[in-house]
């Protein structure tokens, strides 16, 4: 890592390692807010910030996020994890606590196209991502050189028609215990249901298209047949339907009748690389909580 | 009309008394730009402005937008019009010329919403929208008053199921020649085939999505459902295929979780207005061509 | 007021016959959110939505907003006035309640150019904006027909350099204690501090540029002077400094060198309208606070 | 370069080898378009693309841009060159012609935020940016290993207070004729006016806001503090007036309150990447014309 780095890395790690954030969806009463807050009062959190969404007042679904500090995290956290199952019955939360110091490992997915890949190295280089990439995947070998100047392994595992699951279950040999989610960075393979199974919304994926508009292959083709005024892309949790998953982000250009598919693509590149890069960001941070097949992000 | 507009129209109608605009469409080739401005230039016009667009410079298709001045305009123009069948037969072309100072007659359709309706109005009464609105049809009685408030006459022609055919004949009936297009301000019937006809490509609806995105129906509820970040609205002239015919201009807004159906519709309902104004003006000023299913806006 | 927008209306008086809203601004520190929403629940008080700022975790402001329901407006909301003092004090808060049935009373001030206006006029109309509109009021007559045919008072108070000061005094009488806030809707005089001194924080501007690019006069021209490729609007609280306050609300557009000044202003009144409706709404929903000279947003 | 990009560059030096263009400013006058149009078809030339603008139809500048295709580059592009020198006289003519084969070299300043930098390499790598980066010149030595990994002279010239003439001498010296255009990709030094001289209209810069807002330093600083709703990049030619040269593009993204000093150079980094890469891209495609202190782009 180049030495002007290390300086916004260590910030971060330092303002991480007290850090923690609590996530809840439960059916909406009164007293929610209430209830929680004065827990975490109690316990000595310090709340940093804190949002919520309800779906509908009356009867609908209560989505909360609050980041906290605590003065000695490795004591007062499990405590706290303990404590909180007595709040959380009362009012039949969904709840999951994170320190922000513990960094999620990421396995990077990738096929020939690489403005993605490198997008995401190069945050993640200057601290803007902070996680572990703990490895990236690939079926072809063209990026390998690349990834490793990063320090970062690189598996070459091709995948064809006959070999897909194959392909897959060395995939998941590779990743074994040692990754916590999972990005697509223009992986140009369908992943199999089975696979999804184990990192549930945890696989990002970004389509290259406004969706749910050009579903499937070669979106900038059918939008530049369809004559649209305005190009996209769309990061998305990963579900057995197709494009189909919750979707995280989205960000879109303005193009014209003089653009064509070539000129699509190379816009497109950049929208993709920094709707990915927004999603996955959002994902670190604990800001994300899916409910149904929508997401709620707390950015 | 306030007065406060008065100069601002009386000012846009001096500067079109000599214009006139050339819309071109052929088989690309060599020297078609050249013969073209040769031709204007041995008759007197002065080029104002000029556009073109190649699809594909080896075989394509090539588009061409002039828009000139002439001394004497009534004069002038009808001997150009004379000679210039000759440039077009050499290089097969398909061409209009316009007279900028003869404005366009519009009528406009409407159902229940009338914020399309309102911006339409107040463009036009602003100096804007340089046409003559020559009548607002509605299926509903509601927004007369408004309407006849503008000094423009109110067709009240209600539709149901079974009376769509007569509804439609009479709709033809108040327009008969009094109307070079129509624009569908949220109007929320689906006109027939045999309607479109009589219009090709001089109809233009708001479809309240960014399409191809939600076709059809409850476009806000279906994006709702669907948890896009994004929504957008989509004006296109009105062919057979529903929501399916040749897109102008599109726009979008960010939208949240937070934001439910209702609020959806009411942030829509701004990106409507401004996009639909925005397509009805380039009609206005002659800056749309039309190939396959696809525009070509020289704006 | 046409019958369509009756039952919009009817639904949003309703939705806020019990809900009012808290904004509590106060130095951080532990415990906060606890003691406030512990106290809400503790009176019946349903937190329908909360959000929360805060400058900095050390030693920073805070600031929070709830809105919540109510079972019995009139007999509870007075007794959480009253007992609130108590947690107000303990956390040095400054803090206000505001019932959403309450309808804030606006005076739109305007000179020549009606687009801004007619926007506010058309939002409220169609119950976008939960307002009264107590009057319009301008140093020109042009727009009287426009405002009385919604049925709201038209005050023409000429302003001259001569005059200015009589014109204030003539302004504040008709004012009188009628309005709650007031609306500068492209209104083209300076106003003087003294005036504003009578509405701190409740006059809000529509500049025609992006602030703090083109203060002052012209700023249209200006932009087409430098060449920008991108234009807005701003709209801000108004403060003794021209053009100086805290900024509300801020968008854009893309231009290029093909607009002139003409164009430029005609494409900006699209963003002027629609930025302004947005802060005014914000402000009637009680979304805002004030800072020194900046504002937190919550929307 | 990673295998996978040779194709891309391929095919884009094969599409060049026989393109031209001319950009060509003037006086208006009737005839121009048609002269040249005509003067390029007599020389062989087949127009790919034209573009003009007319700042003001009676006695304004004119701009046009012609790409055309040649079928003996080498023999017939000396002779046009020759020959219009006729026209240009007859309608007092600043021009210019390109061919499209012979790359641009480029020299790219940088201190010590990379992020600029390695757009350029990565858009640059992938055949994204037609040109031939000649040399990095930086005032650190912190990016040396990055930059020559891509194959490319690394010059480290220190700048302090004192050693400024010394050093823009050193940078003189690297650059001898190397190099044909300048590329400050956040370069915290001042470039002397001497300096300047010797590329006029061929040092791009970025600014980190979006001017004439926030000129000089710590452009996100004083965003932060004006309280801001958008925050920008520009990139502009550099002139002897700080930040003050021709725009030639600028961008922007919404912030809110929630943004801190450090989270806005952050969210600026995508805009200010982006931003430049565009107009880097535009100025080697020889699509901008600079007059007085504005720049025509035709992209």
């Amino acid at each position: 890592m180049p030495a002007q780095y290390n300086s916004v890395v260590a910030a971060v790690n330092n303002k991480n390692a007290n850090r923690a954030r609590m996530l809840i969806s439960c059916p909406d009463r009164p007293g929610i807010v209430s209830a929680v807050s004065q827990f975490l009062y109690e316990h000595g959190a310090n709340i940093i910030q804190s949002d919520q969404y309800t779906m509908d007042p009356e009867g609908g679904m209560f989505f909360i996020r609050f980041e906290f500090e605590l003065k000695d995290m490795d004591r007062e956290l499990p405590v706290i994890v303990e404590d909180f199952t007595r709040v959380a019955d009362r009012f039949d939360m969904k709840w999951h606590t994170f320190r922000a110091s513990r960094k999620k490992r990421i396995a990077i997915f990738v096929s020939k196209e690489d403005h993605c890949l490198m997008e995401l190295l190069w945050q993640w280089q200057s601290g803007e991502l902070d996680a572990d990439i703990s490895m990236v995947i690939s079926n072809h070998n063209d990026m390998r050189e690349q990834v490793e100047s990063f320090g970062i392994p690189y598996h070459h595992i091709p995948v064809t028609a006959d070999t897909k699951a194959e392909a897959e279950r060395k995939q998941i040999e590779v990743i074994a215990d040692k990754v916590d989610m999972i990005v697509l960075a223009r992986y140009m393979q369908i992943v199999s249901p089975k696979f999804i199974e184990q990192f549930p919304n945890r696989i990002i994926n970004i389509h290259h298209s406004f969706l749910p508009a050009f579903i499937g292959g070669k979106p900038y083709a059918q939008a530049y047949q369809r004559g649209v005024k305005i190009i996209g892309a769309t990061a998305h949790y990963v579900t057995e339907e197709l494009d189909g998953g919750p979707i995280i982000e989205q960000d879109v250009q303005r193009v014209t009748h003089r653009h064509n598919v070539d000129e699509l693509k190379r816009m497109g590149r950049t929208i993709e690389k920094v709707v990915l890069a927004r999603a996955v960001k959002w994902h670190l941070e604990d800001r994300i909580l899916v409910h149904q097949n929508k997401t709620v992000v707390f950015n």
